[in-house]
């Protein structure tokens, strides 16, 4: 069921072939950003056959009206999307007055390939006009210098005959999104036309909404450097929504013309709308100040910086190398933390699926990596998202009727944009994952200023929204939670998710620890009285918890034991993956798993279960996981590794390595997932070698894939730059910059100290 | 919290104010229809204030498409809504330039009224124009003589001053639905103008749609007959959308002007397009020869027969009197059985909200009403309006990838055209009640022609639904069915229904009692194995029901009795109803019960159930039932009544007789809830009566409401008519027509013979 369009290798994913049938794939895995914009792998000329077109800018969004069957009190009225922004990659061309179409003409010598090593994306091909061949070469990368900047660059050399070659550079404001509820252009024009000094701009506002969610100006300037031998003209077409310019030269053989469209993109997030023209002038002239080689060094100096921090190496398995490093790179393209007002979306730049922005995913599966990989200001700015966004959080409680804060399932602001109750509503368990994040933030990096000054606030926010939320049955003694929708996406509304009920009592426990040590001007402010916090106690003391004595496991919620229990294993290959063979009502009956639930439990409370609870409980749960969410692969393989059942954690870990570059769960055409991207550098680091923080300190339990000569990666730790090599017999850690560190590496206590070697035996 | 606004009569429901405030619940109220067409009560001329404008034509739909956050797999693309038609009613005044606008107006002796004898609508008022004073008269009905045609007659007579009038008859097609998910058009101009002989005729399409449904073109046509003996002119005025036709008259004090608009209206169901313009001329043609007076005279005619066999009468509470009319009076308008591609609709022709024409609530609630105050061939028509819909159950099932029928939740056509899937997937129960109103037909009527041809078929296909949809347990050793919503409809997604699970293995149970009557031809041609006979036999055998032992009641699903249970009476008077002001979640994890369930069972298996067992669940369930479907006080009522609490089954029949007439649920402001409207027939009869029937014999068990000081109802029962009256201390029973019967009332065994009154003691 998988599908590989590009080739091994370790730094380039490089394609000698046009997907024409799964163009959408390939446009998706050609994806670049800068964590400020970015496109998916849509060409600059045109392309008549099926394509997915996407450009996006981060933070700038529309509220889509929704409309359902029956609405339900507390449903947001909108569905936030990421909307493409006006498209400023296209520069269609003609050849001798035939539009250059790879769905139509023909060509030759295609390749198509994206460096991982600073994110650019080069293409190139010959084009066959007759007796006229043309060798294009397009280049591209979204400045990671200055993030407003994007380098376009096509050249166009004749290898045989006489080009009458004329090519339209444009911004073009006649965009929408194949997801819009009604078809409907979120964009409405503001102003367009050329600038002097053949610049050409475009200003457009997305439309006004009933909903008071902001409106966003965005402009988007172009300026087209030329370089040819031959003559060519140039003139500005202006048209409805779009501004291109015509430059048009007759080439002969062994001419070339070289178009370099320099773009610079702002919007009203950071420049009043009247500042904006000015801005990406003044962008256009600095920019243009510099060759695009030069452009491209800057690049790779900012790269290799990332890149000397965060590579993981692997020997004696290429595909596994290259999966890492794409994952790698599309996290980085998607966020490094420069804006705190941003976040991890699902799908970054590089599709529209799912709205939003915002998802748990970002707190449980990126800020473990990030904290490892770049410097803590990267993952606290992750935090800080969360603690600005807490208002956002108490209006969606109080859309519930409900005390306390409740971050939202899917948003961009803080409020929840995405209607589906049993989501919305009952997918609550993502509260605890912003909880969790700070105590991993917080244990990691030794840092306490965050949780004492804004994350307690966070905290006590979500401890009361969790204290509301429980009740307490009389018949069983206990409290408990009902109605919720756990990890395990495929079981809607059940009750008394194992892990809901232990990460919300968790929350309160480490709530209650931090109170005790915050300032008492802070304590004041926070007003938990007595009572609240006794009554937090209690639910803590008489938590009702499903498990089964019999099976010796925790149970995933009331009632699934009761299921048709069955392995993965009975499901024919035709009927996977299941979501997209099986109706709803059928997955929801059925035992299958759609990602790591209990064990996700027990991934994040690592330290409160024994080794034996935790290999019954993945015994039973793993057959029956069918890993339809892409972030569900990671868990069980750092948990598979944690057990011993090496050869399962590195089958999982492969899965979760290339899911986009071999499309496992057959839906990568629509975009890449960039938010469990980071699972394959958890399984590496937190699964092969065991990497575990607790109180502070860092513990490793190393081995090496039985087809992998060795790995190695280095991490961030409170100060220090550790590399960590592992091969089958022996392992080298070694402490790079920063204090001496005590650790504990396979149950023994090592000191590490500044530039010595420390090998030890797996 | 309820509102009443029109004055208490045995026969009218009248008002003498414009409830400007409540106008739509007003409107409701007035509705008027024929089975074929009907209206809420708007107003002929214009009406600038708040308003609800709906005039809709039985089985005229429009699949209007809809769009969730997340697709789930198995959902109709489309929610199939009945359509606000061309509008026929208006007919804008002004006088003396002043449009009559009773927003704006001044005017006095409002007078505005429906009478039940007949289904015409009454409204007068005098308008106030300067010194100038004009008294209008409005009468209207829609013909049960002749449905196509709707009759509508305006009288203006000048009681001071000169009054120069303009009236504006029209036909209007720009006309669209509250409810469009995005303020659509549904329809589209085909054709219109003035035919000869003034008649103006306007025909218009539904627009196309991607789903596939068809397509309605309709056409109306209207006349108006003038009858004054001042001068007047009239004129065509002919717009984008709309026909009209311009009359103008003075008059001075005393002078009169009637205008009879005749409106003709049909669709393509019966006539296809080519012949619709001949059709609804013919119609006028022969309508015009009667007057106003005679049309209604006819339409008095048609009433008095239905009156004379359905009537109740109610002696010392005139509200409750007033109320069990009304209630008659709409579900007649709406419904008569003319049609068998019909169906009772949730509003009737009162509204548009919950789209479609087709609940489980025709089968639950009408079924049983109608068997006994109708012609068997009207319930009947019922039954056959579900054979022939088999093939859509069939697609239904096969949606969900399962076997055999599924009835839709909604529907006009048979497939499913409601996409919630909590509701669409899962409240499955629906499709028992199918099955259950063949068996009430049968039993009822002793007719088995239906059951042994078309009736098994239905029988068949539902068991083989039930089969593929349970499961085994192997940890309960039963037969489970997980992952429904049962008639409660505020708790959703749940394992093990107990009414569910009991109507399942009915259905199994009663097929293979009737597969044992049916000829070898029809065994045949159903083709059910011994094996798959077996397979129902295990699932009757094996099948588990939630019971709790201690409380000596069955529990309504697994997990009911874990939650913060508590009385209705516990809430305060702000919270209620409780769909209105509390959230979704809130609501789903409350033990508040929306209507019958558990009591639903015991209501439609009544003889499988001890009087304790009724007892202990009506007294464990009715404290917790907030009774906010329109379709629960009923059946409470008629258990209240069987188990001997009487008060309290006259206090749920009062909330059940005067829903809409009180807004007890605060929404009848949307349209009347036609489907529940049988609620008060079955809580006088099958409550307060005590009617019963088992293997073909009735039975009674009779108390008068303290408050009353006798009711009497007739009924139909095997070609027989029977007239039954109820006092305090005695009862008559009278066999008004056909053979003796034998029949038990009082737990005694009676026979009555013709015209021989008998004479029981209660």
């Amino acid at each position: 069921m998988t599908k590989r369009l590009f080739d091994i290798d370790p730094w380039v994913v490089r394609t000698s072939k046009l997907a024409v049938a799964d163009k959408r794939l390939q446009e998706s895995i050609t994806s670049i950003g800068n964590g400020y914009m970015g496109m998916r792998g849509n060409f600059e000329e045109d392309y008549s056959g099926d394509t997915h077109q996407g450009t996006y800018l981060a933070g700038v969004w529309f509220p889509d009206k929704t409309r359902v069957g029956w609405w339900k009190n507390g449903y947001p009225n909108y569905f936030g999307k990421a909307i493409n922004s006006p498209d400023f990659l296209s520069i269609p061309i003609t050849v001798n007055g035939e539009n250059v179409d790879l769905a139509k003409i023909n060509y030759s010598d295609f390749n198509l390939s994206l460096n991982m090593k600073n994110g650019s994306l080069h293409r190139s091909f010959i084009g066959e006009f007759n007796t006229t061949k043309v060798k294009f070469e397009f280049d591209r990368f979204m400045s990671n210098v200055t993030q407003q900047l994007g380098l376009i660059s096509v050249k166009a050399t004749v290898l045989t005959g006489k080009a009458e070659l004329i090519l339209r550079p444009m911004i073009n404001g006649a965009v929408h999104n194949e997801d819009a509820n009604y078809d409907e252009m979120f964009w409405e024009l503001k102003d367009h036309g050329e600038q002097s000094d053949q610049h050409y701009s475009l200003t457009m506002e997305t439309k006004a909404n009933p909903f008071g969610t902001p409106r966003f100006t965005v402009t988007e300037e172009m300026q087209n450097l030329i370089t040819t031998d031959a003559d060519y003209t140039r003139a500005s077409e202006i048209s409805e929504l779009a501004v291109a310019e015509k430059i048009s030269a007759t080439l002969t053989a062994n001419q070339s013309l070289t178009l370099l469209k320099q773009v610079a993109v702002v919007t009203s997030r950071d420049v009043p709308e009247a500042q904006q023209l000015a801005q990406t002038t003044a962008i256009l002239q600095a920019a243009q100040q510099k060759t695009y080689a030069e452009h491209l060094a800057e690049q790779d100096q900012v790269w290799a910086e990332r890149w000397e921090q965060s590579d993981v190496q692997i020997d004696g398995d290429p595909a596994a190398q290259q999966g890492i490093r794409f994952n790698i790179l599309q996290l980085f393209m998607t966020y490094y933390g420069e804006d705190s007002r941003l976040n991890v979306g699902p799908k970054g730049f590089t599709g529209e699926k799912y709205g939003g922005a915002t998802y748990w995913d970002t707190e449980a599966y990126i800020v473990p990596m990030y904290l490892a990989v770049t410097k803590p200001i990267v993952p606290r700015q992750l935090l800080e998202y969360r603690y600005n966004q807490l208002p956002g959080a108490f209006h969606n409680a109080q859309q519930q009727g409900l005390n306390g804060a409740l971050y939202p399932m899917v948003t961009f602001d803080g409020i929840e944009c995405h209607n589906e109750w049993e989501i919305t509503f009952e997918e609550i368990h993502r509260n605890a994952a912003i909880a969790h994040a700070i105590y991993d933030y917080t244990d990691y990096t030794g840092d306490e200023t965050y949780v004492l000054n804004q994350g307690i606030e966070v905290l006590v926010a979500i401890s009361r929204f969790w204290a509301d939320r429980v009740h307490y049955s009389q018949r069983a003694q206990k409290y408990m939670i009902h109605g919720v929708t756990g990890p395990n996406e495929y079981e809607n509304n059940v009750n008394n998710n194992w892990y809901t009920n232990q990460m919300a009592v968790w929350v309160l426990k480490y709530t209650l620890e931090i109170l005790n040590k915050v300032s008492s001007e802070k304590a004041t402010e926070l007003a938990v009285s007595q009572n609240e916090q006794s009554k937090w106690q209690d639910i803590i003391d008489h938590m009702y918890f499903p498990e089964d004595q019999e099976l010796g496991i925790f149970v995933q919620n009331d009632g699934y034991l009761d299921k048709d229990l069955r392995p993965v294993s009975t499901l024919s290959p035709d009927e996977r993956p299941i979501n997209q063979h099986w109706s709803w009502d059928k997955i929801l009956r059925s035992p299958f798993i759609k990602q790591a639930d209990v064990l996700q439990g027990i991934y994040f409370l690592n330290d409160q279960f024994t080794l034996e609870e935790k290999k019954r409980n993945f015994d039973f749960y793993e057959p029956m996981t069918v890993h339809e969410s892409s972030l569900s692969a990671c868990i069980h393989s750092i948990i598979a590794a944690e057990i011993g059942e090496e050869d399962k954690a590195v089958n999982l870990y492969e899965r979760t390595a290339r899911l986009d570059l071999d499309n496992y769960n057959n839906d990568t055409d629509d975009g890449l997932h960039i938010t469990s991207m980071s699972g394959s550098w958890l399984a590496i680091v937190q699964g092969f070698a065991g990497m575990r923080h607790h109180e502070g300190k860092l513990s490793f339990k190393l081995f090496c894939p039985q087809n992998w000569t060795n790995y190695q990666f280095k991490i961030n730790f409170r100060g220090r730059l550790l590399a960590v090599k592992v091969g089958h017999e022996n392992s080298k850690l070694t402490l790079l910059s920063g204090d001496n560190l005590e650790l504990e590496v396979n149950g023994q206590s090592i000191v590490l100290k500044t530039d010595e070697d420390k090998v030890v035996t797996n």
